[in-house]
């Protein structure tokens, strides 16, 4: 299979909601090239795109390398301080349990996300650790933006790697 | 105030729960010793201790740097693998979200902990990350184990700070 997706260009004169969205979804087109499950992320600070990041726990044999923990370092050391409050994280998908737990501890002002995951996800779908009721930091998340772009990016990922595996198998019948 | 508490020395022929979260208690009272908020960890496996830390946020002003983050990445290393299946976590508090959250990713077989955090606490406190109903990876997590001890280190730490803060409040009423 051909690499099917384009990157995006926003308009820089239009900051919205797809803008910075856009920005997080050519850091997962980056994981794709690195065969990495395709997540990117961004964190915004006044406007400014000040951490950009992608999924690379297979690279890194790492499980906590996902794309939202490593744009929470990023951004903590581009602003010299770990709390995030005046930041706003951009991701392709809902964060899991340890980067939903992780942005709690960062004090993230808020959350945009592409597709939800109701499995998983832990910012609305599972449930949502920025709304525990005594916690002392809580913030919003909303999903579905450029829903559609990422959904179709993931599934085509896992699609490729499903018929790898066939492949695979079908020239070694011990697999 | 003097150090009031002193290192556990448990029997090496009773391996109990006592016995590993005597453990972690001392990774705790190292934490303090760094003026660090005294928890403490350690990893079992094969009922070897394969990971010991204490939580490390001041000095690394990291706030990663909980005392199960730093025990979860000790012990990946020391396995050559980051998947945790057949290890066991005692923790002298109730993990945070982000810590509960990795603990998922790990894929932790169990945890004990000392006291418990309905405030915070997601691993059964304010909710349980290990228990997400269509989640991939669930686990049981016990509190209670050596609860009053691990209770009376972290009160007496906290009120140790309070009188800090106060008798510097007392030198310098600007503050």
């Amino acid at each position: 299979m051909n690499f099917p997706f384009e990157k995006r260009f926003p308009s820089e004169l239009n900051r919205d909601h797809d803008y910075y969205m856009s920005h997080a979804y050519n850091q997962a087109l980056l994981a794709w090239e690195k065969d990495e499950v395709p997540i990117g992320a961004v964190i915004v600070h006044e406007g400014g795109i000040i951490a950009s990041a992608f999924n690379q726990t297979r690279s890194t044999n790492d499980p906590s390398a996902h794309a939202e923990m490593l744009a929470i370092s990023q951004a903590s050391n581009s602003l010299g301080d770990w709390r995030l409050n005046n930041c706003i994280l951009y991701v392709t998908k809902e964060p899991c349990p340890m980067c939903a737990g992780a942005l709690v501890v960062a004090r993230i002002q808020k959350v945009y996300f592409g597709l939800s995951d109701t499995k998983m996800g832990c910012l609305g779908g599972a449930t949502h650790l920025g709304q525990l009721p005594e916690s002392n930091h809580k913030f919003e998340a909303v999903g579905g933006i450029l829903e559609k772009e990422n959904h179709a990016l993931l599934n085509a990922f896992f699609e490729k790697k499903r018929a790898e595996k066939k492949n695979r198998s079908a020239e070694d019948p011990t697999l």
